[in-house]
């Protein structure tokens, strides 16, 4: 049966990579790897770069597949996203079935922790359900760029004995969550954390954490919010785009 | 100056720890390990293996002090708590003052990652505050029992765009948090999950994930929650203690 590895790499910082990442990496036979275009070819360089440093025979296959791109227009965001995943599935689907032999190990290179705000494991499951071709799965945990964040600000993600939130840029922009003073933000395209500068909030902003482009902000936010936007619009200009988290704690 | 790191070593499987913590071990000249008596020596063990297999000049020390017992019986959490965070705040004060040399570096240990659920940040922000010994501190970030548990059940902590709360067994005991349909519970000591059986929950639930002792349980609440209470009961008898995390998700 063939065999998939599912491998948290990290948020950036190559040396995030766990031992057991490196030994699973020296078991497959093939790595599967989405290209993004050219604006986030340092994202393929930097696994390209893993593969280099650490899996020891290099007689290893490539394969390289263009992202389908995602209707990034349309206000309806489920039905969009719906289906950029089943293009993605059926890229899958095809490197499975096609770029492995029956008894082959593949592994994808998954960005920070396949747990958080990652596809992988969904599109996985997702072709199990199809039935068209049958593997084992195996995930391996990576640091997350949340973790890689609070370490860099030296913070914890919870108060003592409190909850934390963490949910995405789209939900933060339409209120503040229900019973929690601690929210850690993600995928946010849009700056949200403007919509809450009425309260008395700190925040710990970090873009590109662990790369050699990072940039790392903390303060009030209602002292701090502006040079973020800032910041965030001159790095987004500089690299095409950008990748960063927060965390909203409220006093 | 005095330079302390805070280095997550992961949630139990030696393999976790990242290339970045093994070279941060290398830097340290002596590390700080709390024991917390016989019933946990394999975790005071684990680190010691840690440190035989990976630091490469064997001439660190090690400093094991006892962890302060914390007053489990009163119902009062909060002062309780403070109570036994001072008093880990001196052993920890004591051992950077007195344990380092004034250009040597020192580290804590962190069981999974600095940032979820650890005492170790906030307290060395205290004996900052105190003032009475100077240094500087850097945090290696770590997988996290969290990342470590839905690796192995092979699933993501959030659902897509939708939000996760992180929290304690005592507060979901007093209900489930709003807002949120995916819930991660720590520390949780009573089985809160059993207040929420009439739900329509899924758990996915484990015990010493990436240890040897590791169980792990998945399916519908209803029908896995005699079980668990079963399998956590006789693990507890039988270890003397139960490290336990789980993910409840609501359809």
């Amino acid at each position: 049966m063939r065999r998939i590895y599912v491998i948290g790499i990290g948020a950036g910082d190559p040396d995030q990579l766990t031992l057991q990442a490196v030994k699973t990496l020296n078991k497959a036979d093939a790595f599967f790897i989405l290209d993004k275009g050219e604006e986030k070819a340092d994202l393929t360089q930097l696994r390209r770069d893993i593969l280099d440093a650490h899996v020891e025979d290099p007689s290893y296959r490539l394969v390289v597949a263009g992202d389908p791109e995602r209707d990034r227009k349309t206000s309806d965001y489920s039905p969009a996203v719906d289906d950029w995943r089943h293009r993605r599935a059926e890229l899958y689907e095809r490197f499975i079935a096609e770029e492995l032999g029956d008894d082959e190990c593949g592994a994808f290179l998954v960005w920070g922790d396949p747990a958080l705000y990652d596809s992988t494991l969904g599109i996985l499951e997702e072709i199990l359900e199809r039935g068209t071709v049958a593997f084992s799965h195996e995930v391996v945990p990576g640091i997350s760029s949340v973790s890689a964040l609070l370490a860099k600000h030296r913070t914890g993600l919870n108060r003592v004995g409190r909850p934390v939130q963490i949910t995405t840029g789209r939900r933060l922009a339409d209120g503040w969550p229900q019973g929690v003073d601690d929210v850690v933000v993600m995928l946010d395209a849009r700056q949200a954390f403007t919509r809450h500068l009425d309260q008395d909030l700190f925040i710990y902003w970090g873009a590109y954490v662990g790369t050699e482009d990072e940039i790392l902000v903390s303060g009030r936010l209602s002292e701090v919010s502006d040079r973020i936007e800032e910041l965030r619009a001159q790095a987004r200009a500089r690299k095409g785009w950008i990748m960063d988290t927060y965390l909203l704690r409220r006093d």
